[in-house]
């Protein structure tokens, strides 16, 4: 076994996850993920853990979404595994990532609703999703199998605790501030962040980051004004998109053009209330990660782009008690600050075409 | 995908299950038997029911069970789940059945120890425990892969209905009887079933069977005097055992001998008092099953065989608030009565050399 799948389980299980002994955790492996999944599952042996493991496929979630009705019921025992568990990893890397493209829009979304407070007992514990390299995003990404394997580990296998000092000042920053301004090419945006607290994001959940690769911070916006292009191609469902362009006005989406893919989105903003306003406001600072793979895992902690997510906010941005975005979905889009690009907090510019002031 | 694979899941999910509309059900999916689970989760789909699908990975189970110091703590998490869930669905067909070979018994048995309440849990579903073909299989049955996917279906898809009556009349039988008296070559032994219930096997949770495929009449012996020789060929913890012959004084084990395997059954005996105690006696009757394939599943249903097992009662042979024999362990061993045999219930022969009387 490539000696590098080990050293990824020891960085989920101690770094991200901060698993001790005696604590119930999931793993959820993907059909693909099987090696690491025998990693993680020796790690949790080590450290005296005691592991169930989930089966992630893509193929068993499609069978039974396109042949039930439709009307489907929460899974009450899939919750009570939640809720007891401390713990649950996530180990993507799957086999085809087309797998979902023939299940009806409208089925995916009553499905995620039905399951609505699954979601949330996985996110009440210790939770951390990553992927194993597979050939299915290898060929995704565009890349040959071992140089995507090479890009995977260059991202995850990172010295962590010295890119969370780094990521910490742009968190004072954001806390700080009351407004962030973006610009670039297609990109005149004003958000509000007044009150807010940003995510130091440095894939720990002692940092309340739950991503491995991470290396964002993010912090939870309103009240959006203008207008935003995301030049970054991505994966929606299934569905790529491609320079989808979003007008504001107080804070709601008014408007919505795309070169491609505008029905997906169109059916994204059509979920619910909360689907038409961010959720979430993100800075990439992960420099193992430089180029786009088509994987919102990697592409969104990419150094030099932000992105923004449509749909639910995150409790840790949130003050106690204070209600955020709400919404069944999360949708993140990602635009390049790497051209001619500000980043401005309260009208100074805290990065300017994809440098930071301090770099 | 062959279409006996959906048929497969469809006497697993309506004839052995009988999942309903609204039921939460646990599919736990073995390393080789992912395309019955997708075929599984499509039924189960139809069905409007609710999967959680679990990966039953035995790798994953020897990675960390041989990276773990011994001392295990119960998953109160997997309890969890099986407590909430209405149906267990046990997708067995892994890629090596020598898999656990290296785990230290010591080992296996602490973890099966400290699993204990999560079986009882499982226990109290309407789980059923099935196998996909696999090459792993296969293998162990000493046969090629094509003939081993007919032998397998062959077993699995039958009338059950049928059978069940045919089963109903060796039932009767027991239900009435007090005393059984085994007798071939190498074995004579008599067993008190005074007071005890027969389960007709006839793989339905209707009928407390919880195995496909069945075909078996099984019943909790005590008592038990005489000796009893096991010819037919297993593997007991990823050992090979013949010839295990066993010594029986007022219910308990008092000599073993093996021409191989003798150490396994000799720790299977010393794992706690229950596990020198029979828990069960049970009669083949799949005319389906037409030879051994070192698979318990498979083996113990053969028509013209007698099974017992060393250990844990099971429930459904007892009335209500009786305590039978109690143990970590139910090991079955299997003696082959198509040779010069006997099977008498108080006195009266039942079945001689492999054949019913009704036959």
């Amino acid at each position: 076994m490539d000696p590098r799948i080990r050293e990824h389980a020891e960085i989920l299980v101690d770094w991200s996850a901060r698993v001790e002994a005696g604590d119930d955790v999931v793993i959820d492996v993907a059909e693909g993920a099987h090696d690491l999944g025998v990693a993680v599952a020796a790690v949790l042996g080590e450290r005296g853990a005691t592991p169930l493991a989930t089966y992630g496929s893509a193929e068993l979630e499609r069978a039974y979404a396109t042949a039930h009705s439709g009307e489907f019921t929460e899974p009450t025992h899939e919750r009570a595994l939640y809720e007891r568990a401390d713990s649950v990893l996530r180990l993507g890397g799957g086999r085809n990532t087309a797998e979902n493209a023939g299940i009806p829009p409208a089925t995916q979304t009553a499905h995620r609703q039905a399951r609505e407070a699954v979601r949330e007992a996985r996110y009440a514990t210790d939770w951390v999703s990553t992927v194993h390299p597979t050939r299915s995003l290898a060929q995704q990404a565009g890349m040959a199998y071992a140089d995507y394997r090479e890009f995977v580990y260059d991202a995850i296998l990172r010295d962590w605790s010295s890119l969370a000092d780094e990521m910490s000042r742009l968190k004072d920053l954001l806390d700080a501030g009351s407004e962030v301004r973006i610009r670039n090419e297609g990109t005149d945006l004003q958000l509000a962040i007044d009150g807010r607290t940003a995510v130091n994001s440095c894939a720990s959940v002692a940092y309340d980051s739950h991503n491995l690769p991470s290396g964002e911070v993010f912090t939870a916006p309103y009240a959006t004004e203008g207008h935003v292009t995301f030049d970054v191609p991505m994966t929606v469902r299934g569905e790529p998109v491609r320079d989808v362009r979003l007008t504001f006005e107080e804070g709601t989406v008014t408007g919505v053009t795309a070169a491609q893919g505008e029905q997906v989105i169109r059916e994204v903003l059509d979920t619910d209330e909360g689907a038409r306003r961010l959720g979430e406001l993100g800075v990439g600072m992960n420099r193992g990660i430089d180029r786009v793979t088509d994987n919102i895992l990697f592409d969104e902690k990419m150094a030099g782009t932000v992105h923004l997510a449509l749909g639910r906010a995150y409790d840790a941005n949130l003050s106690d008690g204070e209600s955020g975005n709400e919404s069944a979905v999360h949708v993140d889009l990602i635009t390049d600050m790497r051209g001619d690009s500000q980043l401005e907090i309260d009208g100074e510019t805290v990065q300017e075409d994809g440098i930071f002031r301090w770099e």
